[in-house]
Formats: C-alpha cells, sequence, structure tokens
C-alpha cells in the first residue's frame, strides 16, 4: 500500500442537522488532529485504544478558543473504510462547526478530498471492487428502497461474485484450450474439446445474457422509470398526476435540487422510483401536444421508457385519440381508460388491433377506483416476473451492461469459430476478450483513467 | 432520573453525502438496536466495551435482508449527550440507508422522536442548562464563524456563569436582609444595611445593564444585520450587491430553502451575517420606491437594522435623492457616494444638518476602491467598540434580553425603595423577582409550557 497524503471532508450533508461529520484518513490523521482535539478527561489520546468515542473539544491552536464539543474516533490502518487510518469528529450539525473543523485541519497541512477520494482509497487499496465501489455511490443516490436495496446487493457483492465465478470459468476454458493445443496430435483429445468447449460457451453465454436482461429492471431501479401522461385535454391527466403523487409512499422530492415546480416529478412508487417528465406543462396547460407540439411530443416519447395514454370511457375515440395513439406505435404503453364512473361509450374494438389489449386498464380518478390495478400493472411491467433471487445478481450499471455486451460478443464469436472447427489457437483472443471485459466491472482489467472518471463523479466526503 | 421512552431519529442532515446517522436515546436503546445489527466479527455486542465503534451490518429481522453496512457505537448512561444510554449508528448518506434503519427501528418499538426532544433530554437531565440548550440550536443554525463563536461561547456557559454569579450576589442580599430585619431594633445595623444594600444593588444594575447591552451585537450575530439598499436609478446598487456578494467569505446561500432568487440575499462579511432585504427588487427594477412606492419602501425601511444609501459623487443632489435622505431619518445608515472615479460634482454641504458626516463613505465600485472601508464601517456598526472579552458573555437571545430586563427593572425598584428608607421585608419581593427572572434564562425557574416551546423549534435529530 501506497502511502498517500492525509486527506479530511465533511462527510455529512449541508443543513441544520444535529450531528455534522468531518472524516481524515492517511498516515498523519491522528498526528493532526491530536493538536486540535483535548480530551475531556485531559487524557492524551495517544494512550487510548482505537475506536474508542472519544468527547472533548476541537480548539483552535492559535488562541486556544472553543471551536466545537465534538466526540472523536480514531481507526487504526488496515480496519477502515479506506484501509489507512481514520479519524472521524462527529460535531454539531449547521454549516459552520463542520466548516470551521475542515479549516482548522487544513491549516494543520491536510489536505481536502475530491470527490469520492475516500471510496478510491478503499478501491485501490483492495477493500472494495469497482463494481462494489460504483454501488456505493448509488445506495447515496438511490431515491426509493428497491433502489437502494439493488444497490445494497452489489455492494454486499452478489454481482462481483457472479462475475468472479464467470470469469474462473473463462480461465477454465483457456486452460482447456492451452491443454489441447499442446497435444493437438492426438485427434480424439481434440474433438471432446471442440464439444465441451462448445456446450461451455453456450452455457457462459446464457448466464451472461441472464445478467443482460436484469440491465432493464436495474436502469430503472437506479434511474428510475421516465414515463410520460398523454391524453387529450380535460381526460383526467393532472387528476391521475394528483392521484400519483398522493400515492407515492415517500417525499422524494425533497432531495436537494428537485423541487415541485420542477419540470419533472420524482414519485416512488412501491419503491419503484419513477420520473414524471413533463409534469410542469401537464399542470400549466393539461395540453401536452397543443403546447409543445407534434415534433417536440415525438422527442419527449422517445425519450420516455413508459408512456401512459389516457382514453375517456364516457366518449367514442376522438380523432385527436387517434392521433396520440399513432405516436405510440412501438413504445412501452399503458393504456388507462378513465372516467368509468360515467356511461361508457367507448369500447375497446376502436382501438387498433396491434394495440396491445393486457395493458389496458379501466379506472375511476374521481372515485379512486382502480389505482391498486394500475400499481401492480407498472411493477409488472418493471419486474417482468423476475423474482428476488435473481434480482439480487442485477446489472444496474450501463458501464457494467457494456462491458456484458463486449464479452457475450467475444463469446459468440468464439463459438462460431468452434462449430467452424477452427484451430484453437485462432480461439483463445476471444476468451481473453471476454474474461478482460468481464475484469473491467469488478476494476481487475479496467484503464487508470477509466477509474479517475468514475470517482469523480463521486461526492465530496465519500 | 426518571426512565423515559426509547428514542429514534435522523441525526444528519438530508441529502447526498458520505454518512449519515441515526441515533437512539433511553434504557432499550442496545436491547433493541442488538436485534437489528451483526457485527461483522460475530461478536455479541454486549460483550464488547461501551464507547467502542463497531463495524458490521444492519439486517431486516423478518428476512435478514442486509440493509446497510454501518459503524455502530454504543454509549452507556450518563457519560452522553442525553446522560441515558445512547446507540448510534453511522451508516451511508443520501435518503434510504438512514430511513430504512429508522423504519426498522421503529419496528422494534422504538419512538421517533420529536424536534429537540435529545437536548430536552440532556437539559433535563442537568448535562446543559436551558441557556446552553438554546446555544445548541444557535450553533446549528448560525450561518458565520462569529454566529457560530457567540453560540459556542454560550454553549461553554459564559453567559450561564455571569448569571449564576449575579443571582448569587441577589442570594446574598436575600440573606443579609434576611438578617437586618432580624435584628432590626439595633438601629445601626440598618442603616449600614441600607447604604450596602444600596451599593450592592447599583453594581448589579450595572452588570445587568451591561449583559443588556451586549443583546444588539447578539441579536446581529444571531438574526443577522437587516439591510437595505437605497438610492435613485443608476446609482450603483445592484453593482454595490453584486460586490457585497463577491466578498462574501463564504457561500451562506447553499442552505437548504435559501436561493439566489429570493427576495433576501444572506451574506457573510467578515463573520457578520448580513440580510440584504428585497435584492430581488434591486435585481428587477434597480428602483425601489418606483416598484413599491413610497408607503412600502417606508415599512420595508422600519425593519432594516441598517440602511445602505447611495449617492452619486459625480451630480450634484436631487430631488429624488433628497426625498430618500428624508426617509431614512432616526435610521441607522451608511451613505456610500460611488463613482469617486468620475469628476465630483456632489459636496458634502449639500447633505441635510443632522445627517452624520461619519458614517459617509467615498466609494467607486467600478474601480473597487473603497470596499474594505465599507467593511470596516461595517464591522464598527455592528460591534461599536466592544472588545473580544465582552463578547463571551452575550446575550443573543430576544428571551434572556427580556429576562434580564424584568429583573432590572425590580432591582430599580428595589434600589427606589431603599433609597426611601422603606422597610426591608417590603424589597424582599424585588430581589426575589429580580433572582427568579435571572433563573428563567438558565432554566432554573422556568414554567414547562416554556421549556416546551423552546424545544419545539430545534430540529429534528437534536
Amino acid at each position: 500500500m501506497v502511502q498517500e497524503e492525509t486527506i479530511a471532508a465533511i462527510a455529512t450533508a449541508t443543513g441544520e442537522a444535529g450531528i455534522g461529520i468531518v472524516r481524515v484518513s492517511g498516515g498523519e490523521a491522528l498526528e493532526k488532529v491530536r493538536r486540535l482535539f483535548y480530551d475531556a478527561y485531559g487524557r492524551p489520546v495517544e494512550s487510548l485504544p482505537p475506536r474508542r468515542m472519544l468527547y472533548g473539544q476541537i480548539r483552535n491552536p492559535e488562541n486556544s478558543e472553543v471551536v466545537d464539543e465534538v466526540l472523536m474516533v480514531y481507526m487504526k490502518a488496515p480496519h477502515t473504510y479506506t484501509r489507512e487510518d481514520v479519524v472521524e469528529i462527529q460535531c454539531h450539525g449547521g454549516t459552520q462547526s463542520v466548516r470551521r473543523i475542515m479549516a482548522l485541519l487544513l491549516s494543520q497541512g491536510i489536505r481536502g478530498a475530491v470527490p469520492g477520494e475516500f471510496t478510491k482509497r478503499a478501491f485501490l487499496n483492495g477493500r472494495l471492487d469497482l463494481s462494489q465501489a460504483e454501488a456505493v455511490m448509488d445506495l447515496i443516490s438511490a431515491r426509493t428502497e428497491r433502489s437502494h436495496q439493488a444497490a445494497m446487493d452489489q455492494l454486499e457483492g452478489f454481482l462481483s461474485r457472479k462475475v468472479r465465478f464467470l470469469r474462473g470459468r473463462m480461465l477454465a476454458l483457456l486452460a482447456e484450450m492451452e491443454v489441447s493445443i499442446d497435444f493437438s496430435e492426438e485427434e480424439d483429445v481434440e474433438v471432446a474439446t471442440y464439444d465441451s468447449l462448445m456446450k461451455a460457451s453456450r452455457e457462459l453465454i446464457k448466464e451472461i445474457d441472464g445478467l443482460i436482461a436484469s440491465a432493464r429492471t436495474g436502469k430503472i431501479l437506479r434511474e428510475g422509470i421516465k414515463t410520460i401522461i398523454v391524453g387529450k385535454p380535460n381526460v383526467g391527466k393532472s387528476s391521475l398526476l394528483n392521484a400519483l403523487l398522493r400515492e407515492s409512499r415517500a417525499i422524494v422530492t425533497d432531495i436537494p435540487g428537485t423541487t415541485r415546480d420542477a419540470i419533472e416529478e420524482q414519485l416512488n412508487l412501491k419503491g419503484i422510483p419513477m420520473v414524471l417528465m413533463d409534469t410542469a406543462g401537464i399542470r400549466e396547460t393539461e395540453d401536452l401536444v397543443e403546447q409543445l407540439g407534434v415534433e417536440r411530443t415525438r422527442l419527449l416519447f422517445e425519450k420516455a421508457d413508459l408512456v401512459i395514454m389516457m382514453l375517456d370511457a364516457s366518449t367514442h375515440l376522438s380523432r385527436e385519440d387517434q392521433e396520440i395513439i399513432s405516436m405510440i406505435k412501438n413504445k412501452k404503453t399503458l393504456i388507462l381508460v378513465n372516467k368509468t364512473d360515467l356511461p361508457s361509450l367507448f369500447s375497446e374494438t376502436e382501438l387498433p388491433d396491434w394495440v396491445d389489449r393486457n395493458q389496458l386498464l379501466r379506472i375511476s380518478l374521481l372515485e379512486e377506483a382502480g389505482m391498486e390495478a394500475l400499481e401492480e400493472a407498472l411493477m409488472a411491467l418493471v419486474f417482468q416476473g423476475e423474482t428476488r433471487e435473481q434480482e439480487k445478481e442485477m446489472v444496474t450499471n450501463l458501464r457494467h451492461q457494456q462491458a456484458l455486451e463486449v464479452a457475450r460478443k467475444a463469446l459468440q464469436d468464439g463459438l462460431q469459430a468452434l462449430e467452424n472447427q477452427l484451430p484453437l489457437d485462432f480461439l483463445q483472443v476471444d476468451y481473453q476478450t471476454a474474461m478482460d471485459s468481464l475484469g473491467e466491472i469488478i476494476g481487475e482489467t479496467v484503464r487508470e483513467d477509466l477509474v479517475d472518471f468514475i470517482f469523480s463523479h463521486f461526492c465530496i466526503g465519500k
């Protein structure tokens, strides 16, 4: 382990709260903090056992002024988050305590940490692999409990273990090829090898396909399902919006930066993060198409993962409805037939044949009927029958998905070559590519600039 | 100490950050958390020494799912913030980790804490007096380092010790009166007593006057100096606003809830919190009076602690200037004569006699000349020559100021009675009132509903 500079950062969010934390990591952490910390019982800090929560004061060494009453804990390397010596200073919340303590630490020659630097050190020092390190950030930015659990599973290493297992299988195949090449004189060995290699390759591809398939759900849990509500004026779009906001189980809009009047509304529907796009438009005019024009609406449709199209049960399909329907072709759509409290005129036969009748739900927002069915339909759309166990090995990260796709392509090429009975030494490169590509997920074969890029997107203090 | 219900709350601010803390206090804290926490080394938590930072997992007891990797520390009563058993769970930052852990704690029968409940327990259990408890909230909401230090001094007990000292003196006086009443036959004793009582009363009043005088600075440090910038169009109001924003040493506008386009702009000028009122007006029209009308401007003037009036050095005083000047009479005003880079036409003799020439500064915002003098003038206005030592015993809280004023009034009444040679038993009530009133500051004589009211204004988790 290289001895790195000692760094410090405010590790808690900014705002009025009970507690704030400043975290210090590096070989000089204790030595530097010791100059600022005064134990309430006057004990020399270095005489006390590590990991003990000490009560005392942070004082300005210039004038002995008490800057805050704090709890301080020193954790000795390597059993720490960064695998380096770590000191945590728990002070009062709010903006000033953490800032003033940070300023004192910097005055002692400690450097302010850059975004993600603690976790980057944890990665470089082998405490976490790269996919686990990425999970830390996902965990922090998760907006629903399901998203959080997906990140937690990844941090716990479910994906890493699967990737390691697959890489182990590939290594075994490469070893088998090596042996076969060495003994390539003996014809019968080789035939057996080709068969077993093909079988193993197909199994590997199947496993990777499973992971890639999970990426759809994973992306939704990580980024939210981008949804747009469309329909003619007065069909009930803003009523639906308000009903969804009411059902939302957690206020996710209290995250700084997301506000109620923003153009996107973030919901938590049974743990699924939903991002309702252009809700400001719905609120303002009740008529998206008229407001934005057909072209911009079409662009919004393209960005959406899901379209909720609303129809009026009490009227026949209008030309306006038909126009909108023509836009949702090839788009994942849920059709909500609202106003079932009124005498029904609308019939499903009015819809074009290509519309999937299974994605049609009858509701009455006025009578609050059908909201549960709507939630279930949304769940089904997101999870598509996946069980909890599969979920644990879920791919939530586009980078991981792309690495899996590269590996799959390489394995497919290898399989093709095997089927064409090409010499085994031609194949090795494909299996090596697949193995390296999976290695990128867990950071075993990753380039340094990519590592820098990944951690630069973390928040400071993590 | 009454055994209270065990409570829990999220103790860190909401937002994406490295670390979040959930704090638990009460007799069942350890027993309940133990059901959720799994030590990484499989050790039973109760076998480990208190105050040791343990690494492990919080698991959902329903399904054993890992909810987060955490650091957990158990601190045994009475050496804790609340003087009760306290458990802190340090988890990942963001919204979900803290929420999910809170939900698990509640499912174990722990109650969610109400605002200020931890600090209220600290007060009720004698760890802090009331003025110190109030200082905790001031510390958290402080917007500049000077405000923070004033709150820290109060938490450290500077004000409390002063109040206790004054109450001690009052108690001694009451005792002296008691003795004198008992021996009231002997004439000469009584005369001596009247003299010494008058002397002591005058000293007490002087001390209390000193504290009351500090409340002006204290209020500014706690609440900010409410400032309004006025002047005719194009005199440079928005340039001054921008210059002040640039000089502001800390971004205080990143506190959730305060945004750049708000009507108030919060600045930190050499540690003094400034609240610039109606800056939106300045940005929009450059002409406050025209925009708001004379009447609303007058109301704004009344709310302001300080008016910064801007004049144009390159022109004579206009009718508009004179109108504004007529409004600042009897108002603490700083007059900035801007545009000293241009040939000067304005002369101080054009100003009415009652304008204090010492509060006049010549600046050029274009050439950035005079900003330092402006800052110094602001500092002088706020501190009015008070020294750092006086500051340590500063009154920052309106409640404390009012209690001091009640005490002063009672002492004054007592002094009057002494001067009139009224019988001593008539005086005792005055001195008792003064003592009780000071007791309210530190919470020794305070009513329960007031205590409830004070803590209800705290944030949750403190």
